[in-house]
């Protein structure tokens, strides 16, 4: 396939069938583990010639993209490690003899894999959210076939990972076919129509989301679509904090709106402030220095460029950094505006705008108790939300009441609520959750990053009176696989 | 309201608001329990009123009603124990000193309740699924809110429903619109679009379902929606078992398309039996001294009596048994085709018919081994699916190779697989999964009975570096509400 070619639909039809003849379910927990760890081991190997393979493609620094590499690997050993402890099974027994809440027969539940499972790779995170990202790990971790649609804005590094994972499966003599790529706009459309696909994992833009997301409904079987889409992780900066911290929070927003071309899905892009604060001018001192970054691709610089002109070309914005760079570089912006304005008006300002650029949100020091409460209630949703206090004597977090009513509201908004801290981390654990409520994501009950991520591809099956050979083998009288199990209403053991 | 009467849209609008200002997700989980118990009280100790009712507007049994109100009680009590436990809560903890995988910051999981939710009653089990059924006791465990739209089958019962519930709310001093009732076909598409509305739960036919799911997605914001739709849940009796125990395999047959006016979600609507088998003759001779039985409402009257037309008009099909009551009572149907004719149209047979009905599939003996499992791939999802087998000595089901193969593509298509027993009962327990692959249900990954039903009104969050102040009881250093936890990555304890 050349660089600039899509998949055929027959390419898809292929790819969906061999994903889901392949038999990676049946590979057992462990060797799936074993094989998660080996493919880490492979991209770590290849890890330079990827690197210049992705810096190439996505402009993104090598540094930056050598600790994604490690990245990928630290969450495909992280997914193992969850499928090899087992409790993401859900294992639950009921024994007909024994003293189950509802006594009769016997009864036994676990979660098994869903089936074959499209995922659709982002542009800004080419390791760990793409062709063995974050969404693929999860999947093949939980025993789904997955086909891939590679990102077009790095088809080569796409095919060359895609490669690299399907060596690990045939040394290991597993089935190759637990990842297939395609590519193509296309052949994303028709993956999600596939009646072998039985689920869909996209991280992307929200016009690109829904409408992908509206295929995977309007189908005659639907199926569950796991989308990210835009997020704004607005922050919220006390009176209190904004006195006694402007130069450490300045910095701080200055550093996390810079990093990567601002093109991270977790980058603030709203920030609430006291009018008059000196962070102001911290945050546009910070910035000035930095060096032009091409952008992810030209589609995304035409966007930031159009996102920042809306707003600056408003009455009620004031523009407080406006660089332009020579050529197809970007340089960071920053708009201001004002408690009322963000009110009278509250959807312009929550265009997420991918690249180095936030709107400032001047609040009345005295709006803090009442007005900013209730507007910050007009928040859609976001992946995080952050919350900045007045240091206490102890170094952690301290404020009055109003901030623990304002925390309250935006763990309504947002999947994670960070406190005194910058968002843009997720690491990758036990705790994570990276999801929230619609547009940051769709199906925001499960969660893209972390030891649940798995359990979007998963579905519960139920065995009753059955005979002891008809079961998986984590439903056994005995427990060879170590799952944990709750057994007869008790606990999890 | 009057008995033909619907909400009108301000009804609605008013329902929602209120249910998702009552602030019932922020009772705590030891008072939300105790109300759960209270309701089932308050159930039982209105019991022949509450059965006199459902009679009169249901048509089903005294006897039968009065088990369902125990039924419904029963399931109250088991979700208010599975709220006390707290491990739905899924709580896990990464202390910033402790020795996480992913070491940094301190973070912290749990779920929250959803928000307000739409639940739609059935008309089938009118207090197990009906207001204060199954759906809505998990959601008012989970901590949702609800509105529901009850069933216009039994108008007066649900409205009684609803009044017993909320006076036990108001004695609680809880929250009286944690449940709020409104009526008509409108309201209900209103109320999946409502915004304020934030899940919805529905047990009913397929197209009734599609509509509201096709209303949940089509929102700006689109919402979970967890429909329970149709079901032809497959029987498939070995040869051996067909040989064996005949007599027991048709009675037992009998007993499930009968009951209740063959008018429950896991009826069994399509057996496959050997053909010759005497099996035929015992489940034909068992029906014919059935008493007519008016079913629920004059329209699945007559969607059971077109079903069954349309299926006995096809040459490819035979009548075994074609009762016509007088009047507008129903008796028990029997149709019987062949394997090669279902397998030349497989749809037409998966066609789900309430009433006292199931389509035979004779299968060639000499099938049992290719062809028959073939044919079983192109079932449809269902609730369950049923394997008759030999008796072993031992007393358990045994048979052959081709067994364990049917077993597993049984399990590939049904949410419950059950071996050697009828699948109508469906016990409220830890280990239940009532759902399966569409049409059964949609969002599949879920189920609506047993401790994991109250997962469906549950989203993550996770909180970062948060003040203890700042956090639900469950996620501070001390644990007083006794939920269990996973701490630092070790075991859930």
């Amino acid at each position: 396939m050349g660089e600039d070619e899509t998949s055929t639909p027959d390419d898809v039809k292929s790819a969906a069938a061999a994903a889901a003849a392949s038999g990676w379910e049946r590979v057992s927990r462990r060797a799936r583990a074993d094989i998660l760890d080996r493919i880490a081991v492979a991209l770590e190997e290849d890890r330079p010639a990827l690197v210049d393979l992705a810096h190439e493609e996505t402009n993104l620094a090598p540094a930056r993209l050598a600790w994604e590499v490690g990245r990928a690997a630290e969450q495909l050993r992280f997914v193992a490690e969850v499928v090899r402890e087992g409790g993401y099974l859900e294992v639950t027994i009921e024994r007909s003899d024994g003293e189950t809440p509802a006594p009769g027969s016997d009864l036994r539940r676990m979660l098994r894999p869903i089936g074959a499972v499209a995922v659709f790779g982002a542009s800004n995170f080419p390791f760990a959210f793409s062709v063995i990202g974050n969404d693929t790990a999860a999947a093949l971790a939980a025993g789904a076939p997955v086909v891939v649609k590679g990102h077009p804005a790095h088809p080569r590094l796409s095919r060359r990972l895609a490669v690299i994972v399907r060596e690990v499966l045939a040394d290991a003599r597993a089935p190759v076919d637990a990842l297939v790529l395609v590519e193509g706009f296309e052949s994303g459309i028709a993956l999600v129509r596939h009646p072998l696909i039985r689920a869909a994992a996209f991280t992307g833009s929200t016009a690109g989301g829904r409408a992908l997301f509206d295929a995977a409904v309007s189908r005659p079987d639907p199926i569950p679509f796991y989308g990210e889409l835009g997020s704004v992780n607005p922050v919220v900066i006390s009176p209190a904090a904004a006195a006694g911290r402007a130069g450490e929070i300045g910095a701080g927003l200055a550093g996390v709106l810079a990093r990567d071309g601002g093109q991270a899905c977790t980058k603030p892009g709203l920030v609430f402030l006291p009018s008059g604060s000196a962070i102001e001018a911290e945050v546009e001192g910070a910035l000035r220095p930095t060096e032009p970054q091409r952008l992810l691709t030209p589609g995304i610089s035409r966007a930031f460029d159009d996102g920042f002109d809306m707003l600056a070309r408003r009455a009620d914005t004031e523009v407080l950094l406006a660089g332009r760079a020579e050529g197809d570089a970007s340089l960071p912006r920053l708009v201001a505006t004002d408690l009322a304005s963000f009110l009278a008006d509250p959807s312009a300002f929550q265009q997420e705008c991918f690249g180095p650029m936030a709107v400032l949100v001047r609040y009345p020091p005295d709006a803090w108790e009442a007005e900013l409460p209730a507007a910050l209630g007009l928040l859609e949703g976001s992946l995080t939300a952050t919350l900045w206090g007045a240091r206490d004597a102890g170094a952690g977090v301290a404020d009055d009441e109003a901030f623990a009513a304002i925390a309250a509201i935006l763990a309504h908004g947002a999947g994670r609520v960070v406190f005194d801290e910058w968002p843009l981390a997720v690491p990758i654990s036990w705790a994570q959750h990276h999801g929230g409520p619609w547009p940051s994501t769709v199906g925001s009950v499960h969660s893209s990053v972390g030891a649940t991520s798995l359990r979007r591809f998963l579905v519960p099956v139920a065995y009753q009176n059955a005979p002891e050979r008809m079961l998986p083998p984590e439903l056994r009288a005995v427990n060879p696989t170590g799952a944990p199990r709750r057994i007869d209403g008790g606990s999890v053991a």
